[in-house]
This record gives C-alpha cells, structure tokens and sequence, in this order.
C-alpha cells in the first residue's frame, strides 16, 4: 500500500500539521513533512481532522436502508414490534447480505470506520441474517471494522432451540453474544441470564445485553448482571445497550449500580432516545463507566429514524443531555469517537502515530461545529486509503 | 405576476396533479391542467408537494447563523444566559438586521414561507433589535411573512422602561407582545401580567408568552394568564411558547388546563426539547389544542443547535413524542404546515385553489419520508414566485 501524506489538517481543532500514514498506520504528525517518494498527496487546506468514527450498537441485518419506503403501520408493545418484522422479514424476502451491505458501505462514506451490529437469530430465520451480515464484514473488512453480535431479538426462553443457534452463531464467527430484557421478555431473569453466560463462557466470548427494562426490573435485571460478570470472571466483556432504568431509579440506588459497572468495566452505550429515560451521561462519565453513542436500529420496521451519520448521532446525543458549551459538546462526540471505540474494544484507534489510520477531514473550525452543522466529509481515509470524497465511496470501495 | 404551471406533484403523497398558479395564489389543481399562454412551466416529475413550511418560534435576531463559529462558555442558568448575550452583543457590535436577513432567507430556501420570531426588547439594547427584524421583514414580504414579536427577554418589571418600551414597539410595527416566565423571572406575577396583558389590550394585539416555568409553578402562571385571556375577551389571540409545565403535572391538572385552553382559543408552541418536559403533543391534539412547531433559537450564545430546516424540526418533534407509525408522523409535520399556520394566524394557506402560493417540492414517495429524510428542496415557491431551486436562493430573492 503506497504511503500518504495529508498536509494541513487540525486534529481535533488542534493548530494545524501535516500527517504521514505508511502501511494503513498513522506513522507521524508534525508541521511541513516531506512527502515520501511514493506517497500520495491530499491537501486538508485547514481542515478539521476526526478518527474515524465509531457506530456502537446498530442493527445493519434489519435495514430498509436505499429500498422503498415503508409504510409504518405496527402496533406500540415491544411484542408487537418483534412479530411485526419476523413477520416482513418472512413475506418479503427481505435479504440480510444485500442489506447490511448497503448500509454499512453507506456509514463508511460518512466517515464511520468501525461499527458494532447485532444481527437477529432466531428459530424461524436461523443464522440467516448472520450469515448475511458475516458476508458484509468479510467484504468491507480492509476498510471498516465490523463486530457481529449474535442477538436473539425473539427472546432465548420462548422458543426453544434458540440457545443452540447463538451457540452455532458464536462458532461460526459471530463476534459477541448479545442478550435482551431477561425479565420483560424471557419473564425467567435468572434461567435467562444463566443460560446466557453460560454460552459466552463456554465461548470465552463478551456480552452486549439490551436492558429495555425501566425502573426497578430494570435495576434488578442489571443486579443480576453484575453479579454473572462478577462470579465468571468476565470484568471488561460486558456491554449494556440501552440501560434506560438508569435513568429511572433514584440517585443513591444508581451510583451504587454505575459504581459496581465502573469496577467491573462494563460499558454502556446508549442512542439516547429523546422520549425515554436514559442513563445519566455525564454522572457515568463521572463514576468511571464508558459511555458510547449509537444508532439502534436505522430505518426498519421499528422505527424509520437512524441514519448512517455519526455526528448527527452525536448531535443527538448532545441535545438530549442538554449539552450546550463547547467543552460538553467534545463528550457527545467522544462517544462516537474514543469512547466508542474503548468500550467496543477497537484497538490502534485514534490520531497517535502507531493508531490505525481512519481519518474524516470536514470543514469546520471545531469539532462542537461539526457535530452541530454535521458538515459534508470532504475526505474519509480507512485502513491508510482514501475510501470516500465529499460523501461518495470511491469505485474501489462502492463495488465490494 | 406571470402565471405558473406546475406539472405531475403528489400533494402531500396523494395521485400525481398539475397545479396552476395565477396571481400569486393557486388557481387550480388537476390532470392535465392546459397552460395559459404567459404562463411558465415546471416540470415536477412526480414530487412530493408541501405547503409552504412553517417556523412558529424562533429569535431570528439572536443568531450568529452564517458567522464564526462561537465558543460557547456560558453558565447553566437562565439568567447567565441573559446577561451573557446582552453582554456579547454589547461588546461584538452584533448586528440584528444583518443577522435576521440570513437567517430569514436560509429558512426560505429550506422552504419555510411563513415564520414567527421573537425580538429581544430590553432597556441595554432599546428597540435596536426590533429595528433591525422589521426592516428583514419589509425587505422580504413578497416572499415570507414574518410575525415578530416584541419580547423582554431580560423581564418585562425588573428593569424600569421595559414597559414603556414594549409599547412603542408595538405602535413601531411589531405584530405581536411577548412574555416570559411571570414567577421565575418577574417574581411577581399578578403585576407581570396584568402589565403585560394591559399593553396588548390597549394595542388589540395578540400574545406570545415563553412559559419555561416547570410544574406546578407554572401551571400556576398559566392559570392566571387563562383568566386574564377570558376577561379581557382576547379568545384566539394567546399562545404558550414552551409550556414544559404541561409536561409536569398530574393527568387530571393537566386535562383541566388543556381543556380551559381549547375552549379560550389559546394555542402551544413546542420545539420539543428532549431533555426537559414538553406538553403531550396527542393529548393536546385530543382536547383540541392547536400544536405548532419551532426552532427556538438557533446557533445563538443560548444554544448552538438548531437550524432553517422545518423539516427537520418535524423530524425532531416526531423522535421526541416518538412518532414512529406514517399516520404519527403525520401529526409532526402538521406542527410545521397546518397547525403552525392556523396557531399563528397565517391566513390563505394550504394546497387548495385560493390559497397563497406557497409550495415546497421534494423528492419522496410520502410526508413521512420527507420528514424522516430532509430531502433537498427541488423548488420553493412563494407567493407564486419560484424562490430557491435545489436549495439554493434564486439571483433575486438572495439580493433582497
């Protein structure tokens, strides 16, 4: 891979250097640098540089992505949502590969170099979507990082054979295993959770548990958790998506909870839904427990909000947590950026020498305008290449 | 004003129509509409067709849309936020004539024909702001009605002159008298009020109050303003900006308000906040509260988000009160079509023959998508002239 030399960049609104990536690593940052005989040559005329950003918690495999739209018509429960779309998927046709391909290429062009997806197993579609989804990975994998959990969006308890599918989903290459509301869904938290850690154990595997549940289910759920990471060992491999009962109980009985994830580094990522509780940013942050931003699910038959653009997630996240100043902004980007990357455990990130070189120059004098104005990506660099210009893949890239 | 024709729309999603405009207003909807000789022609191929968008609540006097990015350091309460701004445009000379004209046309070309804003009236900067706001809405009155409002965001009892003040503007031109928070910020809300209500009746203008006041505070300020909207007969002349009160109390309170509410003509302007209270938009619908939509500032010292584009407030309000089914959706994008024109008055609007033509084109198969997606504004017609292409001014409509 020939090297690259981007001249004129700010890191993170910092003054301004050239930057020289040789073998996909960022290999110096420093003012005026000599271009390498076979380097390329991008000029970042004062651009505003990003690591590449980070996607912590979406669904590529359910995606309506780039197809006609779809006219929403489901009921409101959580159940109703689930059979709605096992039911779509089913009459439709509607194809995983085809799919999560579209929309993670679509996350690459906006500047998103890493993602965590969780793909449905379930009895009825089998490892389908997994395999689907594991094409996608396998395709994108020189320029976008994808982590595949296997999610057992049915629920594990209510259909059995589901417990042996995750198990199969997890030798055939999923990355994670993921779980869902033990309580709520399974209605058997302890035979749930069990049953969970026991195949992320036997797999040596880390956990994204979606924890929906509000309030004190949710708190007692979550208890539940903490004391399986504890007991096997799995500190620093466990991951809660959504977490919205941490935004429900009082103040005490949460920092005792943030407290315990913080000593067993489990991660939270959040979308930061603006019409539910949500767990506490900044009170997190505070507790020492990571907090990343991600999607949910884009465009689907859940719901048709979502887009493959990280800032404006951030964005999101920023208005939800009330985040106004410049110095608050920089933590709604961060869990789109570092944090996400920490917490998912996606290694070489960032803009040292030595990091993988995943790079978004946009203009924009900082990087709180350019989570609020979400500006164009004049130039995204993944793995070392230059992947996509102004939003557009190049053709290299758009035909894998 | 030369006639014009426009050709196979889908008025919001319905059967392809052509559309013929005469004098600045819709003339005709129908297949295969014949043009008049000095009409021009568009071709719409098959678009999606809005009413002109509406903005219901914003401070086009206030932004710094278009200029340096502005690092925002101010502290957390409303009343560092209000010094900090008269302090900044003291000291930076900010220009509100200059500012609102950018502002006003970056809503137009985004599509947005008619739109509501509050201009700062305080004892520092006199009727300056107002000055300014006027000449942006005299410089652009064939193309966008602009209502502005003559607002104390520095409190109408606490700096001697405010009321005074208020009430030249008001005989300047201003079009409405504005409000803000009776107990929190005049700490004496009988005399706020009955000051503040004396003014309006004296000039028979409507009322825009800013009601940040949470719980039962402010269900209690709201009760004093219904009864002073009953006794002095100004029925369908009062609106609530913000109204976050709705979202706190008790069902029943609430009920009691919103129907006192509906019965007096007194309308709700939301931006839907996510990270405070908000009214419940379907409950107010139900007890026949007229909902509107709007910004609130946009990229000020109060908040650098927000921005002209209506659609994607509706996008906004829609993730806020999680709309997530095509007829929910619906109802967010009535907050900035139908409802905010029928809450603000706005007369002649709509897709009939008759109305002001106001149109908005945008490639997606129905509202729904339009709001979820934000898509390029193909044309904008105001007052029957075509005011912006592909999101971008015309010549002469940029030189105003």
């Amino acid at each position: 891979m020939p090297s690259l030399l981007i001249r004129n960049v700010r890191p993170l609104g910092a003054s301004p250097v050239d930057l020289l990536v040789r073998d996909g690593r960022i290999a110096e940052t420093g003012a005026a640098l000599s271009a390498p005989s076979d380097a390329a040559v991008e000029e970042g005329a004062g651009a505003l540089l990003l690591p590449g950003l980070v996607e912590g918690h979406t669904h590529l495999d359910k995606t309506l992505w780039g197809m006609d739209w779809y006219r929403n018509e489901v009921g409101a429960s959580l159940v109703d949502k689930i059979e709605n779309e096992r039911a779509f998927r089913h009459a439709s046709g509607h194809d995983a590969a085809a799919q999560s391909l579209v929309l993670a290429k679509a996350f690459l062009a906006l500047g998103t170099t890493r993602l965590r997806t969780h793909v449905d197993v379930d009895t009825q579609a089998g490892l389908r979507h997994l395999e689907g989804t594991l094409r996608t990975r396998q395709a994108l994998r020189d320029v976008q990082q994808i982590q595949v959990v296997a999610f057992p969006q049915s629920g594990l308890l209510g259909r059995p054979g589901t417990a042996e599918l995750l198990d199969q989903a997890l030798a055939q290459g999923a990355d994670l295993l993921g779980g869902l509301d033990p309580c709520a869904i399974d209605v058997d938290p302890v035979r749930s959770l069990d049953v969970l850690f026991g195949i992320a154990d036997r797999h040596q595997r880390p956990l994204d548990i979606h924890l929906h549940e509000p309030g004190a289910m949710g708190a007692f759920s979550l208890d539940l958790i903490l004391q399986r990471t504890e007991a096997l060992g799995m500190q620093g491999k466990v991951a809660i998506s959504h977490g919205f009962c941490l935004g429900d109980v009082g103040e005490r009985e949460r920092d005792a909870l943030l407290a315990r994830m913080a000593r067993l580094g489990v991660v939270l990522i959040t979308s930061a839904p603006p019409s539910r509780s949500v767990p506490p940013l900044m009170a997190c942050r505070k507790a020492g427990v990571t907090v990343l931003g991600g999607n949910d699910g884009i465009r689907d038959t859940w719901s048709p909000y979502g887009n493959p653009d990280m800032l404006e997630r951030a964005m999101l996240i920023g208005m939800r947590y009330n985040l106004r100043r410049d110095d608050e902004i920089d933590v709604a980007l961060d869990t789109v950026t570092h944090a996400g990357a920490r917490g998912c455990g996606f290694e070489a990130y960032g803009l040292e020498a030595g990091c993988r070189a995943d790079l978004v120059l946009v203009d924009a004098q900082t990087p709180a305008q350019a989570v609020v104005s979400r500006p164009v990506r004049k130039l995204v660099v993944a793995g070392g290449r230059v992947v996509a210009r102004n939003g557009v893949l190049q053709a290299d890239v758009a035909s894998l």
